[in-house]
């Protein structure tokens, strides 16, 4: 967890000289940090359609700073809107997936509540981000994922996890429930698992998180990339449309009623039919050979 | 999938000539597509309390066609208010549990926007018809249940399945994403695998659909009838009032925040009270002998 | 199920004597039933912040009767601002975990529509004291727990059984389906497999309770005790003031779509920041010393 100093000032000088303007001053801040850094805070390569967002910062943990946050924030948006990928990994360089917040960060501001509630909003924006993207994004796990970091791989629409992989919601350890982060875990495993890792603040096993449904599938470490990439591949080949309507469905229509569930839903796939790649789909399939995508 | 090339003209025509009408066109095109068959579509058998519906077009996979759609609806109708009925058992006739909507239907109507939104409403309402029959349905899988087939399985209150059977929402593969599938199988399993299926369109074994939740059990499909109906006969020894009372009242608590599903639910309990089988089931229980239900 | 005589005969005179004041006179008769006891309905234990609350009627199988109902309700009325306590452990003497209930007492009052709307009401709010309570609550649960026991099991955040512990909503088998019951059981566990508990009232195992999500784990019950005071030290050695944080937002946020779980959790977080605890605890982790809590 090796520190350089100078990071610290710029942080507390940007957020105490434009104490109004705290999206610009990260950005400022964040300009300002790349050029201490050996290569840009997420990394992105993109290949057959696959785009492979990496957190790279593995000294700091991968941890999500403001910094970190504006980052993948950026990286998520430009992914939105490009037609070239279909579908998104999410992985994070060195031995720790993400250690939540930067609390070295969070301490330098320990008087400012406006750069908290800044932090946790923009966390929370990044997250909802994730859900949001009209593109299926895997987690790539290995090693320890932790409050945020963990909230992270809860928020992504399937994730893989390396055997040695693990996961815990500390904030309680240290006096700061996961709040934020619970959010996201609860919508994923069952309130008393949920409610065990939150207030007891400590690790669950990979083994566990696939019980717990936190990941899809676990494997040994060797073969994580290829169980991720078999099933970004996997997934690349559908059409990018369908993925897109079906993705954005499939958070909306969970939190509606059953019967408005069912009334949003047919609408969507009557109107899915409309598309090129529905018709396309179900006349190759009726005839036995393979379709071709237009994305539309 | 050997199919009567009648039946596709038939369709087409009844569409076609009938636009505005979609729940009559489907009767007529119903009564003439009986006409070709060897049986009903769906077949009734009662006994002892118990009624099994079986799907019966084992050669068009029972595939939720509009047809298939409308006697599955005529049959839950008439059930909903059949005082001999307590327990529903639905099953399928070969090999093939139920393999979705059926696509040449589709393609048949392929620029019907009208056609589309009508059939998927109609199949979302049959799915909700399930949901909010007053007596408790047991879906017995064998064999492949896929898109609306395992949605149809989602659907029911319970399930149990041969260890052989495998469960799909394979839309994605066709550019038509599973959305209605999805609302009934989201509501079974946590969102990861939910979205695993939705997403790879892959097909999942028996094993892997009751650790998800999907079913309640498997077993051999030596044992499977056994099973569904031993506990369809447990089932079938309640009285049908108070079966009637939980069931309608377990979906309409689960859409509530606590505390309206506590007041709503104090008071059917206290209105269950009323019922003289409830007075008859606590004395019984008290004397310590079998009570005698009026199915009030 | 030894009874004395005279209860049932207070009972029912308090009741038709007074028939429009009913939580007074459940206070009467709860008083005069305690002249009856060896000791008090509900037994309190405070050790090292973790006080335990025991169901202290075994005879009569540790049944939610009224007057069982009042006492859990005083005392975790006194819990919740008794500043010593910050975990509590729910336990039960003798070998039933709690039947539910009384149906001796339902019987008894079995004209008295007025009586069973109090009591499920009377019920649904000690287990939403459960839920609110500003400090987790481990259930630890040995014997059987049926009906509103298994409810109350299902309210705690945390729950540990012996492994031969066994759970069931059996109300269908006396014609009074467990309604109120699954309002819990339906927030624990996936729905078919609540709805196969309610429909079929059978006793389901630790092992599938386990499973399901019903308790967190099981053990050998001669390690139980071990098992559950571990967990509750370990979440009594947090700040008091950040579990009340998280718990209260955790049942709060449940019930939100993400957009507002998330709007408001980051509040929670930012706010949670200003206390002494958060403070305290991120300072003592960057510095690796152990925190000192102030509980505010």
């Amino acid at each position: 967890m090796a520190e350089p100093s100078v990071q610290g000032r710029i942080y507390s000088v940007c957020w105490e000289d434009l104490p109004d303007r705290p999206r610009h001053r990260s950005r400022i801040k964040w300009s300002i940090f790349m050029t201490e850094q050996s290569g840009p805070l997420v990394q992105k390569h993109s290949e057959n359609g696959i785009t492979t967002l990496t957190l790279n910062q593995p000294d700091r943990r991968n941890s999500l700073s403001m910094g970190m946050l504006d980052a993948l924030a950026d990286a998520l948006a430009d992914i939105a809107t490009d037609d070239a990928t279909r579908v998104v990994v999410l992985a994070a360089a060195g031995k720790v997936f993400c250690a939540g917040h930067d609390l070295k960060e969070i301490r330098d501001q320990l008087d400012s509540h406006e750069f908290q509630l800044a932090l946790f909003n923009r966390c929370s924006e990044v997250m909802q981000q994730i859900v949001n993207l009209p593109k299926p994004v895997i987690a790539r796990v290995a090693g320890v994922a932790t409050a945020a970091g963990c909230q992270l791989v809860a928020s992504c629409d399937l994730a893989v996890a390396a055997d040695s992989a693990r996961f815990a919601t500390p904030g309680v350890n240290i006096g700061l429930f996961c709040s934020t982060p619970m959010v996201a875990l609860s919508r994923n495993v069952s309130r008393k698992h949920a409610m065990e890792m939150l207030l007891t603040g400590e690790l669950i096993s990979a083994v566990r998180a696939e019980q717990l449904g936190l990941v899809n599938r676990i494997v040994d470490e060797s073969l994580l990339d290829e169980t991720v990439y078999t099933m970004a591949r996997t997934i690349a080949e559908k059409s990018g449309h369908t993925l897109k309507i079906g993705k954005g469905a499939f958070y909306k229509q969970l939190e509606m009623p059953l019967a408005d569930a069912y009334e949003y839903t047919a609408k969507v796939m009557a109107e899915n039919m409309r598309a090129d790649d529905a018709r396309e789909g179900i006349c190759a399939f009726l005839d036995k050979r393979k379709p071709e995508w237009k994305d539309s």
